[in-house]
């Protein structure tokens, strides 16, 4: 499948593991490239649609020019969205906690923006989850919090994850989204390419 | 969490190493214990949801004889729902290639009865989810059956497989029942123990 892909080199500019698992699993191959310090900032009249969005094509831009003419880029950003608000990666242990405070016996978004990128196009979508919590006592963020160190997290949690077993009630859309890639979407866009 | 299990000895009536993953992933300590032959057969008048605890409580039922009074039994039984009948396990390549296309571009239901039981009670419940799948070509639900041989699963497909990431749109409710264990209902019953 995907031998439209055949002439492309893949690049997949992220170093999260999930990804890593998710885009391996559609069975291409591919290499890893990050680069330091990508702005991830955003203007403040953003929706919550266009900030994952807005991030990943930042990202796709910062490689521009180190690309090769036969690469094709993937990047990502995925944010959770909770009451008008991004809910980024925890900064410390209580910041991880509160964030799950917020979380627990509540609904929430889990947006992903996607870039694809040549030297010659660019292209962009986002994909939208809605993620409900149980409610969580303060023991079992407690416990999930210093057990799983959240602190590379948006929102303080992963799906895959302790949390995502005992907290995450229902979702609607795409869980592999919630991981951190929209993996049927991509493949989707990927297929359709020239 | 779950120290109110410590004074059973947990055990998990299946062989799916799907259901070992989801088990495993609450930290908690348990033994697989199968037995073979057990009656999965139901009346034909039960609604959708009454077929898989129906399965459920019988396999329950069936370790009765053999069951030491500290153990806290756990099985389970997952169906594929499709326009009023149960997709079970392919009986061969063209079966499995004939549920594919049924499921293809439509949404279904996968329906998971579980049963608790000790020597002195007995409770199940069941957890329903709505999986809508993209349209898939023949040649990706031949590439499918043909790599990952799913003689073994209901409605011939596995969600954490090639074609979980390649053909599930979107799904409505717990992503882990699909995967064959609601495994947050499973906490939360597991959890309101004496």
């Amino acid at each position: 499948m995907l031998d439209n892909l055949k002439k492309y080199k893949v690049v997949l500019a992220s170093n999260s593991p999930r990804r890593k698992e998710l885009l391996s699993g559609l069975g291409i191959d591919y290499v890893i490239k990050t680069l330091p310090d990508i702005d991830e900032s955003y203007p403040e009249h953003l929706s919550e649609e266009e900030i994952p969005a807005h991030i990943a094509v930042n990202k796709a831009n910062a490689y521009k020019d180190i690309m090769a003419d036969d690469e094709l880029l993937i990047t990502a950003d995925t944010i959770v969205w909770k009451d008008g608000e991004v809910l980024g990666k925890p900064e410390d242990r209580e910041d991880a906690m509160q964030m799950l405070r917020k979380l627990s016996g509540k609904k929430h978004l889990v947006i992903t923006g996607v870039c694809l990128a040549t030297t010659k196009w660019q292209k962009h979508f986002t994909a939208t989850t809605e993620v409900t919590f149980a409610v969580l006592s303060d023991d079992e963020i407690a416990y999930y919090v210093d057990h799983y160190k959240p602190m590379d997290k948006a929102g303080a949690y992963g799906v895959q994850e302790w949390i995502g077993y005992v907290g995450v009630e229902s979702i609607i859309g795409s869980f592999y989204n919630v991981m951190g890639l929209p993996i049927q979407r991509l493949y989707g866009e990927l297929r359709a390419l020239d």
